[in-house]
Formats: structure tokens, C-alpha cells, sequence
């Protein structure tokens, strides 16, 4: 069997972590399996460097980013395979090149365009454990790049993919995917298997544990991924295709998003093209808009309304007084928060949603906004309202059962 | 003009110093002139890296040392790049392997075989200041090797040389060459010029300044190289070729070792080859051998010394003894330091090594071993006196005038 693993920065932070990290890792080679592991940088290293970085510019250029920020994971992947040599083991240590991952030219958010996987296929088929540095690859030019924040998830999934892996974990000091965030709900329990799908639905709850363009690559690539946690035995989660076994479970979780801004236009002119041109602004001014709802009033005149992340909230209501023309009113709210329901059930199972409004109407909270995909549902509250609806969602789906 | 400057450790210590050296690099640029920087690790960082790996075995695997030590030029290399862009100048930071430095495969250990300053050059024709992280390259294979302790020093030569650079400044935190340690001798003089030579055999007193290997290669290259601090503005001490100037010049300078334990044999067999087993014995034990004298007795037998230093001296000690059928006694001395005085003058003047002994023995200092080269006489005393000699022979050859 070919295992990946990848360790999060708190899971290599240190030099008993990076040994005990080394144990788990021999244990796997042990047992007569092949693995591959990719390390991130030490915890604290990459924003340490990207503090001096920024001692001298607020905008330093990527190319250059990319250099500087590529050297933490190659101080762990070295360490590690330094550690694992001393007990005995064979291992080496590649950068994102020597692991033969080509991206484009997008420095510091660059995507993956292929992997030659030979010199990984050939140092495994010599019984060598295989360390990579994570987070990296270079463009056509050579020149290194780096693939974005949690990019260590995505160089694991796709070197599993690349080297047709049997599984990748991902490590990290959380031990895998909960129902809700415990800290809301002490009642929250581990899932033991979560589809692709929800889990992206979900990534606010994963977002510290799995980066969400991991999960589309594993979806897409059909690696078989497990979130666990380096500082404990546990099984952790798996997240997988789905199957008929997970429909019958109607909701996987519920999750709570307190980083949102509602802005709602009212009387919107009824000229063709207004909601893009809306939109194209904000996306261009990178707004990031996350739901949207309109709806066309018994008048006829049409509302728009749509959430942002709170600290693009200023910038949001800037831009729509430029449309003072085109609109009637605009209501602003930074005091609301997200809380979704996410489970692929939903796609077989009506009255999903129904009871998701019947529970915050029983602890009489208001609706402000809602939308819906094939299995997710969202409402948009007051803030305040934030985890009392989770707990009581959490109970009535019957999460903690 | 082309001027190669290159920065150590304790020049580029944090990011306030990095701003430093951006200044003084942006002044090159400003006077027209195109310039090339070499950087070492922040000071620490180098040490750092060592103590992790050293945390797990006390012999890491040299390749992977080469993976995790290379990274800390890198940074400071980037970090510079941002600090100029930052004050509007083109500044590009590469690797060793972005400027084309391929090395053998000896890994930390490596020696430069080819320098290919295509892309550097380049960057110098579009006007760019080019920043390049030293002590490291890549070998044939791709690998990344270092150039070992110093090796910055060599980068920045063989760069220079690479680009037929007009000069190669190496800034630490010395301001130049003296004629002798100040901390011994407070009216030591910062020597203006010194040839190359002159600058190997003051190795001890430069090895903080200037790394011996680089000394060497700057001369095979004729690269004309400057001594000189980050931290003022003084001239420094420039090392080039021998010239008539220069061999008006008596002495340039007088130096201290006091990491020196002598070994002494006495009656040493008559026997074809046995000194060669002596030494081929202590090279393979890895013992650094320094001064050699032998001389023939008047009944015919063989006295025998070396030095070695001092945290050898127990085990040259032990390895003496397996020789005890060859050797009628050994005699060993850990209080002994050694006293040379430099001067590529030598070649044409004489008395100066007379001078030198008439010195010692007007201080009632007992002169043990001696030894000479061409623009070096060198003598081992007892360690108490070594201070005292060095003030006596300073004043003797008119260091301070």
C-alpha cells in the first residue's frame, strides 16, 4: 500500500513534534508500506517571515514572497528526513521541484498544472520514505512558486493523486471533522465519514483542518482523504465519494460563520444588466460576496440583497452609494452571522429545510435572509442569535445521537 | 562599472540592518553604477538550523543539512529584493541555482566548478539590481549543495569573477584588515592594501573578516577584493595583487594562535617512511597537522615535532602511543600558543626573522619551535607570554607608525 500523509505546521512546530511526527511515520513504513509525507513549514515561521516582509512594504512582490516563504517547509522536510535517518530509516527529503511539481505563473496563489512523479516513484521503489516539502512547486521558468495559504493539503492530494496513493491523511492537532464546532456545542460529535461535497460546504467548520481547493482536487483526482490529528491515535475522519450509506444520514452538520455583513438594496431600477453591473464592481473592487437573494416585489420593483465578509462591509457601502440613481434605499447590517445545514440527505429527504426554519422560529429568531443549494441550507440572523440557533439546529437534526 | 558587494551574517541580522544594507546599496546604483549583492543568513539563523538537526543525530545526512541550510540565504535574499523594491528600485533575488552556480556533488562541503551568469547578466542589462542568496549552488544533478563555513564569501567571488566585475567588496562587521588584534594591541593600524598571500597567511587574524578559500580563489581570478563594515563608512583594507609598493613594506602584520598543543618526539627510528606513517595516520584521524619541524640530533637520531590544535591534543596523544616501538619518548604541551609575523617584504629584505627572535629574547621568551615561509616566520612560545610577544613585535616592526 502508498499512504501520503501531511503534517500541519502545529503538528512539526518543534523538534519533539517533528520526532514524534517521525515515529508515526516509521510505525507506517513498519507495517510494509510505502508512504510519501509532505510537511508544512514550523509553526509561526511562515508568519514570521511574511512580518519581515512587511516591515518594509505592504505590497512585496509575489515572485519574490515566493522565495522567501518556500524556505519553512524545506527546513521541516529536511528535519524530518534528518530525524527519521537517525532512527535507522531510509528517507530523503525533495523540494516542491525535486518532487517534480510544475504549476503556472501565479506567484503566491499558483495552481498546479502537472507532477512528474518519477524521482518519488524511483526513491520509493528503493524502499525509500519520502519527504516533501509542501506549499511549492516552480513554474516553466523554474522560477519557484507557492500555492497559497494551506497549500502544504493541496501538494498532498495532488502528489496522492499523482502517485495513485491507496490514501492521504492529513494531520493537524484537530482529530477530524465534527458535526459543529465544539466550542459552540460541547455535544458535538466526530463524523466518521463526510462526503467531498459537504465537507466543501462545510469548510468554515474545516477550514483549520482542510483546505477547501484540497477537497475539490481529492474530489476531483477520487483521493481517498482522512482528516486526524497528529497527537492522538484517533481514527479521524474520511471524506470520500458519497454513497447510498450517507443518504440515509439527513444532516452531516451545522455550522456558524460570524464573519458576515448584510447589505440590502431596495427598489433596484428595472434596467437589464443592473445586478451584473453590481456584482462586476464589487467583484473587481475584490468584495468577496457570498449569498445572494433577489426577489421582485407585489409592486413589481425588484430587492437585492447579499452578504460580505464584515471588514469588505465599508468598502461594500462605498461602492453602492455610487448607485444612488439605480436604487431606491440601501440597509446595511454588520450584526448578523451565517448559520448553515449542510448534508447530502437533503437530496433525497424533503423537510430538511422546513425544520431548520420551524427551530429558529420555536426560539423566536427572526430570518433575515435565505438561500439554499442541493445540500445546504443558510440563514442569515442577528448575530447574537449565532450559537443558540446552532445548539438548538445541532439537537433538533439530532447530531449528538 | 560592476561592483559585487556581499553581506554577512551580522550586516543583514534583522530587518532595521537589511535596511541598512538596501541604502547602501541603493547609493551604488544611484551613482550609475550596476551592482550585484551576495547575502548570507541573518546572523543565528545558520546556528539555529544546526542545533535542530543536531537535536536528533550528530551526523545528519549531508544532503539534507544542504536542503535546510541553503534556506536562510534565501530569505535574506528575498528580504533585501522586497526592501529595494520597496524604495523603488529593479532588484531581482535568485538562488545559487537561479545564478547558475553548478558545483561537484560534495554536499556541504562543495566546490564551485561553473558559474553560467546568463541570467544575471540579464537582469544587469535591463538595469536591475541583482541579489543572490550565497554559500550555496547545485550540483549537475539539480541537488542543492552549500559551499560550507564561509561560503558566502566564495560566492560573491566567484561571481564577481564570473561577471568580470570591476571590484567584489565583503562587508562584516570589521572594518578592514589589521596589523594585529586590537584587543591585544590597541595601536594596531587598519592596513590599507595587503596582498593576497599576505591575507592567507593572516588567515587567524582574517577568518572572521574573510574566509581563506575565497582569499585563494579571488587570487586565481584576479578578482580585487575590499574588506570593508557595513556599519561606517571607513575605506577598508583592499586585498589584491603583489606590488613593488607593497614590498617596501617590511611586515604587514603580526598574529596570535593560541589554539595550539605541541607534540614532540624524540629519538624517532631511523626507519624509510616513517614520518609519512606518522602523518598519513593523523590525516586519516582527521587531526589537523599545523607546523612540522624536524631536525637531525648529533648522535644521529631523530627529534620530531608538530602542532596540532588544541582539542586534538589528546588524541594525537593516544594515536603517539601506538608508535612506541618507533619513538624513544613523547612529550606533549597543551600551554603553548604560536606568534607569526607576516610580510611579503621578506622576499626581498632580510633580518626580518632575526629581528623577530632578537625580540623574544630581549622579553626572556623562550622560542620552542620555528618555522618559516617566504612572508612568514612563525614561532611557538609558552601561551602566558603569547599577548606579550605580540605587543614586542608590533612595536619592534613599526606596526603602529
Amino acid at each position: 500500500m502508498l499512504i501520503v500523509h501531511k503534517y500541519g505546521g502545529t503538528s512539526v512546530g518543534d523538534v519533539e513534534r517533528i520526532e514524534n511526527v517521525a515515529n508515526r511515520v516509521a510505525k507506517v513504513r513498519d507495517a510494509g508500506d510505502h508512504i510519501v509525507v509532505v510537511v508544512s513549514a514550523m509553526s509561526g515561521e511562515t508568519n514570521k517571515l511574511i512580518e519581515y516582509a512587511e516591515y518594509f512594504t505592504n505590497e512585496p512582490a509575489k515572485k519574490e514572497m515566493d522565495m522567501l516563504l518556500s524556505s519553512g517547509e524545506r527546513v521541516t522536510a529536511a528535519l524530518l528526513s534528518i530525524a527519521l535517518q537517525a532512527k535507522g530509516y531510509d528517507a530523503v527529503a525533495m523540494t516542491g521541484r525535486g518532487a517534480g511539481i510544475i504549476t503556472d505563473d501565479t506567484h503566491t496563489y499558483a495552481r498546479i498544472e502537472s507532477i512528474d512523479p518519477t524521482a518519488m516513484q524511483e526513491a520509493i521503489k528503493e524502499g525509500k520514505i519520502v519527504i516533501v516539502a509542501g506549499f511549492q512547486g516552480v513554474n516553466k521558468d523554474g522560477s519557484i512558486t507557492t500555492l497559497g495559504r494551506g497549500g502544504s493539503d493541496l501538494s498532498a492530494v495532488a502528489l496522492a493523486g499523482a502517485l495513485k496513493a491507496n490514501k492521504c491523511e492529513i494531520y493537524s492537532d484537530v482529530d477530524g471533522i465534527y458535526t459543529t464546532d465544539p466550542r459552540i456545542e460541547p455535544n458535538a460529535k466526530k463524523l466518521e465519514r463526510i462526503s467531498y461535497d459537504e465537507m466543501l460546504e462545510l469548510s468554515s467548520l474545516g477550514a483549520k483542518v482542510l483546505q477547501s481547493r484540497s477537497v475539490e482536487l481529492a474530489k476531483k483526482l477520487h483521493v481517498k482523504l482522512y482528516a486526524k490529528s497528529s497527537f492522538s491515535d484517533n481514527e479521524g475522519t474520511l471524506i470520500t465519494q458519497e454513497n447510498e450509506n450517507m443518504e440515509e444520514v439527513l444532516v452531516s452538520g451545522v455550522v456558524l460563520d460570524k464573519n458576515q455583513a448584510r447589505v440590502s438594496l431596495r427598489g433596484v431600477l428595472d434596467r437589464p444588466g443592473i445586478a451584473a453591473e453590481i456584482f462586476t464592481r464589487l467583484a473587481d473592487a475584490h468584495i468577496n460576496v457570498d449569498m445572494i437573494i433577489q426577489n421582485v416585489g407585489m409592486d413589481g420593483s425588484t430587492n437585492l440583497g447579499f452578504t460580505v465578509p464584515q471588514s469588505e462591509h465599508q468598502h461594500a457601502k462605498k461602492m453602492m452609494e455610487t448607485f444612488e440613481h439605480d436604487i431606491q434605499g440601501v440597509d446595511f447590517d454588520e450584526n448578523v452571522c451565517k448559520v448553515s445545514v449542510v448534508g447530502v440527505g437533503m437530496k433525497s429527504h424533503s423537510g430538511v429545510a422546513a425544520t431548520a426554519f420551524r427551530v429558529l422560529a420555536d426560539s423566536n429568531i427572526n430570518i433575515q435572509m435565505i438561500s439554499t443549494s442541493e445540500i445546504k441550507v443558510s440563514m442569515v440572523i442577528d448575530e447574537k442569535y449565532g450559537e443558540l440557533a446552532i445548539r438548538a439546529l445541532h439537537e433538533a437534526y439530532e447530531l449528538d445521537k
